[in-house]
C-alpha cells in the first residue's frame, strides 16, 4: 500500500463465503485500492479460532486502518456463521439490503448484510450472498430474469429493482455427489473444463428437455450406454452435465415463463456451458461477469450506509 | 442335513449379488432342502480370493455333493464378476433364459444365467438378476407391468412371457448419496423404517407428481423449508423418499401408459412405501414377495436345463 491509496480508503468490503474469503480496500467512489483473498471461509472459521482473527489478518494485509468500517456479505451471516443476519423476505428491494445489515459486537464498525428468503410454505427458498451480487449487477429500476449458475444455481425474477421470486437448483452439487459417490463414478472421468459444444453435452440437454421428468432414469442410462458400448467414459461428464443443466433450464423456463431475455451471471467454463445451454433453449443471453458482482454490490450498499460519512 | 434330504437333492441354486450370496439345495420338484447365506457378494470375491472358494464353502454348508449341478444368477455373471454371461437382448422370452447360461470352467457343472439388455442407443438399459426373479413370479403367458423397487428400481413391461421393454431409476442410490453426501445431510436424519403414510412422504409424492421436472429444485426446497421453520429435520427422510419415489412413479406412469394393474415385487418397509405410493397414483397393485422370486426363477431355469437328467 502506498500513502496515496491509504488516504483515499473509505471502507473494507468482504465477500465471506462457505469456503473462501475475499476482501477489498475500497475508496468512497467504489473503486478498488487493494485486494486480499484466502480460503478461510465460514467452514474454516466455524471449525477453528472463529471469525475475528481472520478478519484482523486480512485488514492488516489490506493496509486498512481500524477506523475504516467493514461491510460483509455471504455465509458469515448464516445461523452457523459469525453473527446471524436474519433474512429479508421477498418481495424485497435490492437497494434496501443495507437496512437489514447486522452490526457485529467487535472493535470498529463491522456489519453483515442479510440474505433473502422466500418464506412461503409451498415454495420455500433462501439465498445468502447472491442478493448482494444482484444489487451489484442491476440498475435501480431493473426488471428481468437473472440466472446464477453454481453449486446451488439460482434463477431470480427481479421486478423494478426488487427480488420478486426465485428458485434454487442443486445442479452443481448433484453433479459432484453423483460423479463421486454413485455408480456413475465408473462412468464419469475427472475432467478439466468441459467442451461446451460437444455432442454428449448437447444430447444431455436435449434428453432433459424432451423428458423433463425422467432425470433419475436418464442418469442410469448414462451408465448403461457405456456398458453396452454406445458411449465412451470420456464423454460421461459432459453428458451428466448436460442432463443436470438441461433439467434446470427446462424447469426454470416453465416456472418463469421463458425463453426470454436473461442476464447470466457467471464466469469461466461453467458460464460458457450455461451460455451454450441457454441459447440452445431459446434464451436471449447477456453474460455478466460474476467475479466483480459481489464487490460492486458491497460498494453500493456501503455507500448507502455510510455515504454521508465518506463525503464529510 | 439328514440322509433323506440328501437323497432328494437335485441341484444347487445361487443368487450371487453385488454384496450378498444366497444358496439353496433344491429337490427336482423345486422345493428347498437347505439354505446358506453370506456376505461374500461380487465385490467381496473380486477383492479377495475369488469366486471358487466361496462357492466351495457354501456347497459344503448345504451338504451338496460335488456331483450336483449349480445354477447361478446375478452379478457373478457381470463383466467384473466370475465369468461374464453376455446379456440377452430385448425382446427376450423369460423361459429361454437357461439357453443363455454360461458354463464355468471349474469342477462339476456350474452355470451362470445371463442378464438382459435393452441394446438401443436411445434408451439403453441393463438388468442382471431381476430377469431371474421375473421368471420366478410370472406365468409362461403373462402380460403386464412389474415394478421392482431398490437401489436401482426397475419397471418391466412383460408381453406373453417375454421382456418387451424396461426402465431403471436410480431412486434408492440417489436417496443414499443425497442423504449422506449433499447439503441435505443436515436435513435428513438416519432413520429406521419410514412411516409410509406420513404427511411428509405423501406431500413429497404430490410435489413430484405436480412438478415432474422440478426434482432438483424440490431437493433444495427440502433444506430451505427446514431453515425457515416450515418442517422439522425428523420429517426430512420421508419427504426425500416421497420426492424420489414420486418422481420415479410419475415418469414410469407416463412411459408405460399407466396407471394400470401392476405387480409390485418387493419386501419389507420399502415394499410398503411403494405400495402406498403406487395406490396413491391410481395403480391396481398386487404385491409379490421378492425374497422367494430369485430361488423360484433359478428352479424354473434349472428344471428347463437339467429336468430330463433329474427324472432319469
Amino acid at each position: 500500500m502506498n500513502s496515496v491509496d491509504q488516504a483515499k480508503s473509505a471502507f473494507v468490503a468482504v465477500d465471506w463465503g462457505t469456503s473462501s474469503f475475499r476482501g477489498w480496500l475500497m475508496a468512497a467512489d467504489g473503486s478498488v485500492l487493494a485486494e486480499s483473498r484466502g480460503s478461510e471461509g465460514m467452514l474454516h472459521c466455524a471449525g477453528s479460532g472463529g471469525f475475528p482473527p481472520v478478519l484482523r489478518d486480512h485488514r492488516a494485509r489490506l493496509g486498512a486502518s481500524d477506523q475504516l468500517p467493514v461491510l460483509i456479505c455471504g455465509m458469515a451471516g448464516a445461523k452457523q456463521g459469525w453473527v446471524e443476519a436474519p433474512y429479508l423476505t421477498t418481495p424485497t428491494r435490492l437497494d434496501a439490503l443495507h437496512v437489514g445489515a447486522i452490526r457485529v459486537d467487535t472493535s470498529g464498525d463491522v456489519r453483515i448484510l442479510p440474505g433473502v428468503a422466500q418464506a412461503q410454505a409451498e415454495q420455500p427458498d433462501v439465498m445468502r450472498g447472491e442478493e448482494t451480487q444482484l444489487l451489484g449487477i442491476t440498475e435501480a429500476d431493473f426488471t428481468g430474469l437473472v440466472c446464477i449458475p453454481g453449486t446451488h444455481s439460482k434463477w431470480v425474477l427481479i421486478e423494478n429493482g426488487g427480488i420478486a421470486a426465485f428458485t434454487t437448483y442443486m445442479t452443481g452439487e448433484l453433479f459432484s455427489v453423483i460423479a463421486q459417490h454413485s455408480i456413475l463414478m465408473h462412468a464419469v472421468e475427472a475432467v478439466g473444463p468441459l467442451t461446451q459444444d460437444g455432442a454428449p453435452f448437447r444430447e444431455g440437454l436435449a434428453t432433459a428437455r424432451d423428458m423433463p421428468g425422467g432425470l433419475t432414469a436418464s442418469l442410469f442410462r448414462l451408465r448403461a450406454a457405456q456398458l453396452l458400448g454406445f458411449e465412451q467414459r470420456a464423454d460421461g461428464a459432459a453428458r451428466l452435465s448436460g442432463l443436470l443443466i438441461g433439467s434446470e433450464i427446462a424447469d426454470a423456463t416453465q416456472r418463469f415463463g421463458g425463453p426470454c431475455q436473461l442476464r447470466l451471471m457467471a464466469a469461466g467454463s461453467l458460464g460458457a456451458l450455461y451460455h451454450t445451454a441457454l441459447e440452445a433453449s431459446g434464451f436471449d443471453v447477456t453474460v455478466i461477469d460474476a467475479e466483480q458482482a459481489s464487490r460492486r454490490g458491497l460498494a453500493k450498499a456501503a455507500i448507502n450506509l455510510w455515504g454521508a460519512q465518506f463525503s464529510a
